[in-house]
């Protein structure tokens, strides 16, 4: 079956919003084993939206359509579809009622361009929004569905999984299975992991793999795809455990999981404790671990300690440390993971202290250069690092590995090497960071 | 000028991958005041790319398109383009000499797949890629121009300003000028701001407005556009002048600002120092602030409090205060800015506390129940929020909101009440939260 994807708005065409709900809507479809056959984003104007539906309908067996559906005079979708197909509007009362109700109930004064909302094709299915104001509805043209759904994205993605999905099975039949599985590795490079796959046999009938880099980790995925279900789920699962065996010390986790959420779960059932002393990461540890549910059961505390003195007050580094080797140190490091465990009474004290850029680099220590370090009662550990992207990513890949060296110890893959220099990190790792 | 925009691959329309090329070439070619007649995704197959090839043509003047230049057996951009237009290939020696040494310059070993970024189609003119080894090149059908580069947005992004933007003003001509200006809303809501905007004129010619939520933010767009720039650029800042009049009070940068520059830029400019104590934003805060460049000269200090022990320990809160109002509660809030500022020894002390969800709500304080307070010399303000979203978002608008504070208290404009159930804010800004 193939699917036809349209999003409607001048703000998309004008570049000035990213559209990712056709992208939610091409992968829910593609995991019900739907082909989408082309993505169209064309502006407000009713000669472009007839245009990419005549050429949508021409190559898909059903079409969604979404965006443009809302209350203000740029939101022409409904009529545009209408005038597309020669099908005259009308306002639904009971929708136009219960939108009132809608408003009355949020206490949120009711205003005419609202009844807007209300007005739909003649033979329009109407669906349901469990998230907004904006219905969606479903025509038929030539025996082919086509669905029309708002465009602000937590509607469209409810509307999608709770509407779209289900009613497009009901029309166009059965299908084929695909099943999906997520790798997520880190401190490979792209080029590095096809190298390793290149070593092992992934000719498996129906098995898929695909590269999606997703700074700072690649993510792997897995389909398989055939009629017969179990044997898709067989396929799947050989490719993975042929994969994990070649790189499985690089993967921190799988399908929805996070490196902060891998990473609090084995605190967690650990019952381990953690605090977190950041310099160049600035906060952003903490911040993805305190994404995680649940976290104040393992985070005692973090601290940002950008000035010296608070690296002094806070951790204990004795200002003679600093002076002689800088607060960017495999010295300082150390001292920053040490004193803030001893100082929060954790079992682990996890610290970074670095250049992020884009000022501040020298000869010997240039921007990039990024020190962590990880104490815990059996003694503690620094690593080196030399990165050589812009402030952010500096930022981002800092805090990923600080927290990916968090996650190894805890799975006991970590040596406590007392290592300054080494850009690599172990033996299947030899990536350039 | 109309352009048409093909983007191609298989992870686009299966949903592995966000296109964002798209919708940064979009912006691109819209600042240049040419209009994107349809943008186009279809996956890496033959078929699918020649009928998005043609229906392009029919409505565009040109036509970009991007993705599947690359080594790799499912990069085939190329061979189809090549293949709809009936162009034979060829492989170019000097680009292939050029691939070779930058191999051996960075010391990655050659391999023979990355010989197919050396072909092209007979005719083409080669476009140098300046950030990776895949060049794109540039065709001419039917005396329209088809420019082809690479997906990798890091190379898309700098071949897009640097070589197709000057390739297509040449070949395409003069244009009229579209000046763009952004202005920055944080705590209206957008049906707010719409009904704010009604109440002004904004009909002068050429102008049009446009609303873009960022979350927490909304975006507004003034474009004013018309064949004499100087008239373009009055009637831009006449719009822009009686937007500010209306709801400056809650406008907080313009174009590429943000919320932590700003903050920033008005603490440098002071010589301010900011010290930051963090509950339910969990180090969000800090990570926004560090993201600046520079951030070192005026924060000395971030914590991140998770722990009742560390409120304690970090910033002096009586243990009392905690366990008699709770750790969410004004009492707890003000204690955190005043203890935080107070060890930090700098101008300034911020703090959040609040519950971010999902869990740990109650009926007096709800999720989404959160605290800001600020310190300085002149006194400590607090103010208690209730937002609805979830986790991360609640995280979000309390960095937001906590900012914000601060960026008031800055430019004059917070009152330092010390208001405890205040879900609103100053006068105009009476949005839901």
């Amino acid at each position: 079956m193939n699917i036809g994807l349209l999003v409607i708005g001048n703000e998309l065409t004008s570049g000035m919003t990213q559209d990712t709900n056709s992208s939610f809507a091409a992968g829910q479809l593609n995991a019900q084993g739907w082909i989408v056959s082309a993505v169209m984003a064309v502006g407000d104007d009713a000669g472009a939206v007839k245009g990419a539906l005549d050429y949508l309908l021409g190559v898909s067996d059903a079409l969604i359509v979404m965006g443009g559906l809302g209350p203000t005079v740029d939101d022409i979708t409904t009529a545009c579809i209408a005038g597309a197909f020669g099908l005259s509007l009308y306002t639904d009362r009971p929708v136009l009622k219960r939108l009132k109700a809608r408003f009355a109930g949020f206490n949120i004064p009711w205003t005419e361009n609202n009844a807007k909302q209300a007005i739909f094709p003649e033979g329009a299915l109407i669906l349901n929004n469990p998230a907004g104001t904006a219905c969606g509805f479903c025509l038929e043209q030539s025996g082919k569905p086509i669905i029309v759904i708002p465009g602000v994205p937590a509607e469209a993605r409810r509307m999608m999984v709770e509407g779209v999905i289900p009613l497009l099975a009901e029309r166009l039949g059965s299908r084929e299975q695909i099943l999906k599985r997520t790798i997520k590795v880190f401190r490979l490079t792209e080029s590095r992991i096809d190298q390793e796959l290149s070593e092992i046999d992934l000719n498996i009938p129906g098995v898929g793999i695909g590269f999606y880099p997703r700074f700072p980790q690649i993510n792997l995925v897995i389909t398989s795809r055939g009629t017969d279900a179990a044997m898709a789920k067989d396929n799947l699962k050989v490719a993975e455990q042929r994969i994990a065996g070649r790189i499985g010390d690089c993967i921190f986790g799988y399908d929805d999981e996070t490196m902060e959420g891998v990473v609090a779960r084995l605190l967690t059932d650990r019952g381990l404790t953690l605090a977190v002393a950041e310099s160049c990461t600035g906060g952003l540890i903490t911040d993805r671990l305190t994404d995680v549910p649940g976290s104040s059961l393992f985070l005692e505390r973090g601290v940002v300690v950008y000035s010296n003195a608070s690296k002094v007050d806070l951790l204990g580094v004795p200002a003679s440390v600093i002076e002689k080797h800088g607060a960017v140190s495999k010295e300082t490091a150390v001292l920053m993971a040490e004193g803030v465990r001893r100082l929060g009474g954790t079992d682990i004290g996890l610290a970074t202290t670095g250049i992020a850029g884009p000022a501040g680099g020298t000869e010997e220590k240039p921007v990039g250069t990024v020190f962590v370090a990880l104490s815990s009662g059996e003694g503690t550990a620094c690593r080196r690092y030399q990165f050589r992207w812009d402030r952010r990513r500096n930022k981002e890949i800092s805090a990923q590995i600080a927290l990916d060296m968090l996650r190894r110890a805890l799975t006991g893959g970590m040596e406590t090497i007392d290592g300054t220099t080494s850009a690599y990190y172990g033996k299947i790792c030899r990536s350039s960071w």
